[in-house]
């Protein structure tokens, strides 16, 4: 079946800005609250949320093997249960109803007042239940980078990391997604020079620019998924924040990972961008450097090129752009995140969430976090303002942007907009 | 309210086993498929399953704020949700019905035919969906026994291990219930004196034996728990069995931890024991060796006696009891893991399973897992029919079985009982 929805050529009847992320050739998939109160599945071209419980009640999908509430539920896991067949369906079945040649929607009032929304008129939720979140390390440089500041420069990289997509389990009850403010951590740290740890705030909020790609339901417990089949089973990609406190993390993650350093929050762009929309933007990864397990050879081109970028805006500021990267750096995929991740049995299911490890390129200007920005607060970023920064302060907004462009079309994520607030203070009771 | 459930003195019309692990006192809660393949939530007294489902539609919960399907359901999230006061209600009605006193249900043989159940005529299915599942390290015991086998003995216990109720974040989607078979994973290893890394089924086959408690909805993203408040969100306990990879783990574990080695799968015993029953056998737990943190200093007895067994059955053999330790001796209890799971504000919700890590004990017949038993392989357990193990073999069975214990009741979880298969081979197509 092919991806009519992707035609580069097509033109929408609705009003849209020229350089938007969402052009009718991306159609991602999210959830929103309504004017009217109404948690809906929808999507969204240029500055316009499109209600597909509406558009479904009203007929617009007839054909295509829909239950009747699909798109009404507070989750896209049931949709992405569906697989890819369906998904490509609707998909393009958006496309041609948004089609500036076709008026069976652009001409019926009514029917347009009940699908769609403005922007303020909607609120953005969760995209997925996440039931499983695993975060892996797939950035050669971040890896470096990170190993020569804690380790020395020579041994940065772990023997282990040229054969392995080193990945751990993060904790799914903590992401959220954009425009929700984070407070600052509380927790143990082991100061330099002190004997015994202290308690208190985190001095060393930072983010982590990431992407995240989510699964519908890939294989039964015991069985593995092969490289080359891996790319069947995800549904599309967001961007994602992973939220770290780089002093909590130094002293409690030794033997078995980071933990608390991690798990207040993790934040992601609402809009899941699926994978038939990113095919044009398909591209090599770096060469592997070591002979690769047989499980993890792969055909093809299976990295994607995304623009990335990192902001960083003080309470009152402007904003100041920290970092500029691409998807295209990291030097495992998507596939072999999956094959490895499942080679021992280990059951994938719908909105399982998979995000990347901090995306960092090979120079200072390309590095995904503050930790690398800043080298551990040696060389602070200065901002506009004249104001230095190691890690984030309090009531800093910290926003990330992705994109893919090509002479005729843009794709894009939109953004992760997220606001650290100072540490929670329980109410007197 | 008090706990009338647990009433010592209460005997049940029921014919039920003297030496059983449900007595009237336990009452704990499950899911299970019925003779005529309907789900339902349960629980068990002795060897018969009694359907909460049909005994809720009959009107024996009246009085008692439940929705009309709050049993009805393939989950206990739900129930869980509703809060220590209404499990509490519920217990106590149950104890009641049951009692020997009380001839309601005993007298009524159309209610007795829909509401019991012989053990033989359900299936047991797992009692949560788990949303977040977390593994502790709890034992000093087993981190002193791992750390002097893969450091030295000098420095067995890392630094922050008597500060910090170590944790990391494990796999939801691979914990399944006792009776389903494992099969032998695969993976990356790096054997002793190789350059480079092979591929295969993993040579180091592991139980731990542990224990997992299951929590409700307990605050909200940036709200830490109290540590003295933490028992109000915990619903009820279940033994826990972390399958794990020793070869695996040691090559892929740094820095980011256990991934491969742990999330092939995760055995549980079927039925939550609530901690309503578990009340009586409440202890202390060791005395702190440093100076506790004042979020993780509590008051009273927070640790429990609970005796756990491993037995390990060859393919047509006997049983042969591997090793007895006891909850208790735990270094860290559940209300200081809460506590500092959500110092930084992390969110737990109902249906969360957080366990103890490996339960071992002073003495080596106390340790929970083969690596400490077999001492690396280099003390390999001689079996009754004269063979040896260092780790688990295909078609070996391990069965977990723990109890409470006093003069006047007894108070058990059943068993976890898992047969290690062969590693999987995907069908010809």
């Amino acid at each position: 079946m092919s991806i009519t929805a992707n035609d580069p050529k097509r033109k929408t009847w609705l009003d849209i800005p020229k350089d938007t992320d969402f052009p009718i050739q991306n159609i991602p998939f999210g959830v929103f609250l309504t004017r009217d109160d109404i948690i809906t599945i929808g999507t969204r071209i240029g500055d316009f949320a499109i209600d597909l419980g509406a558009l479904h009640q009203l007929g617009y999908f007839e054909g295509i093997p829909l239950t009747d509430d699909i798109f009404l539920q507070d989750t896209l896991n049931d949709f992405i249960s569906d697989g890819k067949k369906t998904w490509r369906l609707v998909r393009n079945r958006i496309a041609e109803l948004f089609d500036e040649k076709n008026e069976a929607l652009k001409n019926n009032q009514e029917h347009r007042n009940v699908v769609l929304f403005t922007l303020d008129e909607i609120e953005m939720q969760m995209p997925v239940q996440v039931g499983d979140y695993t975060d892996f390390y797939s950035s050669k440089e971040h890896a470096t980078n990170v190993g020569s500041m804690f380790r020395d420069k020579e041994n940065a990289l772990l023997p282990n990391w040229l054969h392995i997509p080193v990945g751990y389990h993060g904790r799914s009850s903590s992401i959220v997604t954009s425009h929700i403010p984070i407070h600052r951590p509380k927790g143990q740290t082991m100061p330099e020079g002190a004997k015994e740890p202290v308690f208190g705030p985190s001095k060393q909020i930072d983010f982590e620019m990431e992407m995240a790609f989510i699964t519908t339901d890939a294989n039964l417990l015991g069985e593995p998924i092969p490289v080359d089949e891996a790319e069947d089973y995800i549904f599309g990609m967001v961007m994602f924040n992973d939220w770290s406190a780089r002093d909590i993390q130094k002293w409690e993650y030794a033997p078995l990972g980071p933990f608390l350093a991690k798990n207040f929050a993790s934040s992601i762009s609402p809009w899941i961008v699926t994978m038939d929309a990113l095919e044009p933007f398909r591209t090599e990864g770096p060469e592997p450097e070591k002979e690769l397990m047989s499980y993890l050879k792969y055909t093809g081109k299976k990295s994607f090129d995304i623009n990335l970028e990192v902001f960083l805006k003080p309470e009152d500021g402007e904003e100041n752009l920290l970092s500029q990267t691409n998807y295209k750096y990291l030097y495992w995929n998507m596939s072999q995140q999956l094959a490895h991740h499942t080679i021992n049995g280990c059951p994938v299911n719908s909105g399982d969430m998979m995000a990347s490890g901090t995306i960092s390129g090979p120079t200072p200007d390309t590095y995904g976090s503050m930790l690398e920005l800043s080298w551990r607060g040696e060389k602070p970023v200065q901002l506009k303002d004249g104001s230095l920064r190691s890690f984030i302060e309090d009531h800093d907004t910290v926003i990330m942007r992705g994109f893919c462009e090509n002479e005729s079309i843009r794709i894009g994520f939109g953004e992760i907009n997220t606001k650290i607030l100072p540490v929670f203070e329980p109410k007197k009771k």
